[in-house]
């Protein structure tokens, strides 16, 4: 068992790694809860619920809400029904809900769990790769028609259990989403770790080689927002990637995508400004390639117009009185803020999509 | 001016209480937002929103939004709505909400500031005597069908701003509203200030005498709520004549009968209990009396069911395990918390109601 305890403002909490864990659940949660709500989506359900109600044992009251699975559950219509959801089955301060799913559960879960009551225990339980970025760190939210992540709360998991086995059954796509995420925690953090990535095919990785990268993975960003909860300073550095992802996310319509792709895709023009603005020396090569193997879908950006992509940037909610402030690399391991201009966006957009074209 | 500085776990905030000094507000409000959302209600914004605009100056890019005034304005609808209102103006990070109303006008903008773009900073402008209450401590929430404040979070503004003209045009029942909750804290900490509040009528109270009760009552509020935030203990203090209040509230309807009304109504019942349970020495009929010559409308209890009551006092959110912790008094200023049986609260409450029907 891998086990890590992230130091956060309001209290510390443990993430475990494990194989098989959700067989044995109750070993991991707390004696003194009564009731547990376990909220989850429709295909996580079909496969992990019954174990996991199962493991919680027949001692607590334990019920279940499904929603659909997806991006577009992270609504306001989720998030009000998933509150009947508590009300109905009563659920009072000494209750916990369970997250059981992928960086969609936990973000819509975790919002549910920060405001009911004005906020009760909740523990993660990852089902994704990607999920090993959103489920440490305390951001939880829902999205607005307007844009992604408007409407949520800074709220922590009392745990995060991450049970690898239900990693095995994810998709091609759902792999290289989580990677996404994991290499842009390489590019803040280490060489060594970059260089190895590097080198990986998603194809065929071993599900050893998943455990290590997750510990990696959540260290970096425990090591970061244990610093800065609150993305007042360098949290901002996690954005590596996400200024351009969450623009083609939005130009595209959620789901088109998946995000850790584009946060994938979004860090590649990161490394190029990063080379043009601070003649930093990166493997932005190396790294295209390494995407172009691992089958990124950089393709859908070949039709994107560059004046679209540039005013969906600007209103991102990183922004601050309308201006971009880009996340850029000096070189692997030190991340920096810089106020770029509309114009350099532009040109640096064009000649990207241009490589993109010639890819 | 009177002021006093609230220690939060987030942040210090100061509460100022001045007469007229909403004309003169951007004196009072940091340099550095760009943008400011002022959130009031259809009644108080035809008499002071003109005033608070032109005191934010001409720099500043003013944004209003208007909410029907009214307890059924703490919604889900409004809170929505109320979202959109700030996406639509682009509030960002460094913009400003600012809350301008009674307690139902801080509950709603509160949980919307706490909530868009996971907390954006504001301030309460209580226009209310009851609000001395709810604007200090970082309580916020809307109502849910089935219950009062179920939806909500912790979160401080940061800044209170109390213009005193403002209360000048209360109505004789929000009058006796505010010191519902001024007499509870009084009941919470001072024999003296009983003393003296008990001996005065809400008819012809002088502004003078208004101003010190609100600062005194913030004290014993912020007292409190400094030393026990999320209510894990002797926060529930102030919980004293809330579970007959909420109970009564919620079976009359919202909106039959104010809320600091109910609570002076169910502080009595609490202070009759304080005296069965714990043989508390308590001014009890001096108390009644000054209800009575006040004309807090107890009257509307009389045709209400003790099993009924009984019930709605079950479901509120303060019960552990549906057992009623109930907030009692030793003596002024000793509250304390004790567990009491369906049927003791049963038996007081019939009592009670006899007790008003012969008042």
């Amino acid at each position: 068992m891998s086990s890590l305890t992230i130091h956060a403002s309001s209290h510390d909490y443990e993430v475990i790694i494990e194989e098989g864990i959700r067989h044995e659940l109750l070993n991991y949660i707390a004696s003194d809860y009564r009731k547990v709500l376990v909220i989850t989506d429709d295909k996580v359900s079909n496969i992990y619920l019954d174990d996991v109600v199962r493991g919680l044992g027949k001692e607590l009251d334990v019920h279940t809400s499904i929603v659909p699975s997806g991006e577009s559950s992270k609504s306001m219509r989720q998030y009000e029904r998933l509150l009947d959801a508590c009300v109905e089955v009563q659920l009072d301060r000494h209750s916990l809900i369970l997250a059981l799913g992928g960086g969609m559960i936990g973000d819509l879960v975790g919002f549910v769990a920060s405001t009911y009551l004005r906020g009760i225990d909740f523990i993660q339980m990852p089902t994704t790769i990607l999920a090993h970025d959103s489920s440490v760190g305390g951001k939880v939210a829902i999205n607005h028609l307007k844009g992604k992540n408007l409407i949520g709360s800074f709220y922590n998991p009392v745990k995060v259990i991450y049970d690898t086995e239900t990693l095995f059954t994810l998709p091609a796509e759902e792999i290289r989403s989580g990677y996404g995420e994991v290499i842009k925690h390489a590019f803040l953090s280490s060489e060594e770790w970059c260089s190895n990535l590097l080198q990986v095919s998603l194809d065929n990785i071993s599900s050893e080689q998943i455990k290590d990268d997750l510990m990696k993975g959540i260290k970096v960003k425990a090591g970061i927002v244990e610093s800065d909860e609150r993305e007042k300073g360098i949290r901002r550095y996690l954005n590596l990637g996400h200024t351009l992802a969450h623009a083609v996310e939005s130009e595209l319509g959620y789901g088109k995508i998946t995000h850790g792709e584009a946060v994938g895709i979004g860090l590649w023009f990161a490394l190029r400004v990063s080379q043009r603005k601070l003649d930093a020396s990166l493997p932005v090569d190396r790294y295209r390639d390494w995407l172009k193997s691992n089958h990124y879908p950089f393709d859908i950006l070949k039709d994107l117009e560059v004046d679209t992509l540039l005013k969906r940037m600007k209103w991102d909610k990183k922004t601050v009185h309308q201006k971009i402030n880009y996340v850029l690399l000096n070189q692997i391991g030190t991340p920096c803020v810089v106020e770029l201009s509309d114009q350099e966006i532009q040109t640096d957009l064009n000649l990207f999509i241009k490589e993109v074209r010639a890819t």
